[in-house]
């Protein structure tokens, strides 16, 4: 049985590892060569953690699944009538044959169709956008030590996070931390403590997904490192060096040279060329058993399918090991998320942590999360060494990967 | 007095962190944020390091100097009579003031006149060089996997390495652990363990600055790793996927599509604004006190300085360190170099090193590199993290940050 699995992530992964065995023939194809610890991607982006240490070779930790083959290529359509993927490799195009498809392309950064904000306002959604806005913040940090005019140092001292989720959340407090710990002493013009960091959200508090105490928990934390949290708040202009904020009909004209994007994600277009009823997202809606309707043969899992199920690691985690049994003709016909909580970090030793019944905040929250990242790290085999890098950031209040790279390259 | 060091490499930095005292106002100016670790960018170029591990930033190294003051901006020019430095900071021109200007602008890579090699075969001094590298050397291997004819594949798999000096022998055997142990298992088109390694070297042997008992035993060790190396050769020229090796009149066309220039390098055009005498690389000629002849104010010390000493970090370090003490009126009238040893390291745990009387090679040879590029990381915060790194790699035969990013971005 020929199995093509489109996208790397923690839901094709997942698939990939667990369908083992000399029955089933996997071919996973990804345009990247690595698999990315998502969750982390604020750590590269505030300087904390290098894009090596959340990114591992797909090739190296499936050198031991012997029927699994890595293909570094874009999917770019389909031909469901003959069962093929068509694939870009190398730069020539190609088609794999299959007898089961998973498609896991997952999402991207959205910016609800004000596409001129996306060169202003980047998301963080890849390698290469985290290490683009670490240049951006830390070069907005160096402009203002040169400036010479007091309104343009504080333009440049002012970052504005849009999206009050997880992404923004973590993102605002690694900001307060980089700003009132990190860089302490090491400007002579400035002080990065008064840098100004506005986190904007359009509902009415940050992690709306998470229960309401634990909103509150994690306002505060972000208040204590200095973010301007503003709840209710929409975004009405992204332009050069102005974002024009709007609330309650008033709005207000915050000049900020740094602006981030994590207010929302779409899908992957390869969602919509299966053919298949799609979300206002572009999720693709499936059976309960994550196949497309009338084509039991494909699936599609992690964040591309509207199942109604977060867009979370461990969501994709579980849909993939569950296809990978329902593939191999074990699992029950319908895929359940067994919820073992989710968290949020805030800036150095606070968090917010729900177990459901279990709602832990600030340091003992913080803890979990180490523990658990550090437990979900175990397929990359250098979590020692994020450890030993976290340890020290933490003792040190460091943040060793602090370099601006040449056009975001590092 | 103000002093004003440009560059911040090894020589620039040493001087900067030496001049201390309320006396001296100093300012060091860099067109990066970082000082780099440059003896180990072959190991960011073959994925054993990310450049995270090797570049620190240099407010942050100098933080607790008070009297230092760090620039992010371009040297332009010189104004020698007024005594100004002409500076390009955050898109501003401004002029720096001085009393004392100590030069330390380093070299580039130079392609002997045949500039239209750079595109094919890139050289490495900076993590953008060391990253864009790494992104071709794993997608020669990927591309070899995806490769459907056996001449494309052999092209794919052949990686050329122009230069015998410490970096050329460097990158060939790391390029050669790579292939035999890094990859091993992780294709299934490919045996990456066939892939071909030339080290080309126009000197009569590699490592021509050691003795000639070192030079044959990295010979060995590399032959080992399976590195074919050519001394005697030349490269006469470099297209798009073929190399031509001269030896003896007679030529050798080698298909290859990886080439890495390490054979030259030549002086930052800095050194030629200072209206100084220049030799045949434009370093800069120099009294025995490493000031401009004429120019008792003006210094120039590192690679950029045309005095005979070898072009190593030891070297510019002491020189960084002498001059600090020469403007300080602390220092003897001619600079010496005090010679405690180089070395080159070939591979996993084989190297040569020459500490004069006791020259060493193999396995203790490497002990004593790991040592000593220890102990020189120590203005590395965290240089336990890069022994923890090399440590599994050692113990896994892993590489971790072999990831390819976009446009060589990381």
């Amino acid at each position: 049985m020929r199995v093509v699995i489109i996208g790397g992530g923690f839901g094709g992964l997942h698939a990939a590892m667990r369908i083992r065995g000399s029955a089933a023939e996997v071919t996973l194809v990804d345009r990247r060569n690595f698999h990315l610890f998502q969750p982390l991607l604020y750590q590269v982006a505030t300087g904390g953690l290098s894009p090596g240490n959340i990114a591992v070779p797909l090739r190296h930790i499936l050198r031991r699944h012997r029927n699994v083959r890595v293909l570094l290529g874009e999917a770019t359509g389909f031909d469901l009538e003959r069962r093929e993927v068509k694939v870009l490799a190398s730069g020539v195009p190609r088609t794999l044959p299959y007898d089961r498809l998973v498609v896991a392309a997952g999402m991207r950064t959205d910016y609800r169709g004000n596409d001129a904000w996306e060169a202003r306002a980047p998301g963080l959604k890849s390698v290469e956008d985290a290490v683009g806005l670490r240049g951006r913040i830390l070069t907005a940090f160096e402009a203002a030590e040169n400036a010479l005019d007091a309104a343009e140092q504080d333009a440049l001292l002012t970052f504005v996070v849009v999206g009050g989720g997880p992404t923004g959340v973590e993102l605002a407090g690694a900001l307060g931390e980089i700003a009132r710990f990190t860089l302490r002493r090491e400007f002579r013009s400035i002080d990065p403590s008064r840098a100004r960091i506005l986190l904007v959200e359009m509902g009415p508090r940050v992690l709306g997904g998470f229960p309401e105490r634990l909103s509150a928990a994690a306002a505060r934390d972000l208040a204590r490192l200095s973010v301007d949290v503003r709840t209710s708040t929409g975004v009405k202009e992204i332009a050069e060096g102005t974002v024009v904020l709007a609330r309650d009909g008033a709005t207000e004209v915050v000049l900020a040279r740094t602006v981030v994007w994590a207010a929302g994600v779409r899908a992957s277009p390869l969602g919509a060329m299966l053919g298949a009823e799609t979300d206002r997202a572009g999720r693709v809606k499936v059976n309960p058993d994550l196949s497309l309707p009338g084509r039991p043969e494909i699936f599609v899992i992690g964040d591309l399918a509207a199942t109604g199920f977060p867009g979370l690691a461990p969501v994709a985690m579980q849909m993939g090991d569950y296809v990978a049994r329902r593939i191999l003709g074990r699992a029950e016909a319908a895929f359940r998320y067994r919820n073992r909580g989710t968290m949020a970090v805030i800036g150095r030793a606070a968090a917010v942590a729900d177990f459901g019944r279990l709602r832990l905040t600030g340091f003992p929250a913080w803890l979990a999360w180490l523990f658990v990242h550090l437990v979900n790290l175990v397929l990359f085999g250098n979590k020692v060494l994020v450890l030993c890098q976290w340890a020290w950031n933490y003792l040190t209040f460091g943040r060793s990967a602090r370099i601006i790279t040449d056009r975001g390259r590092e």
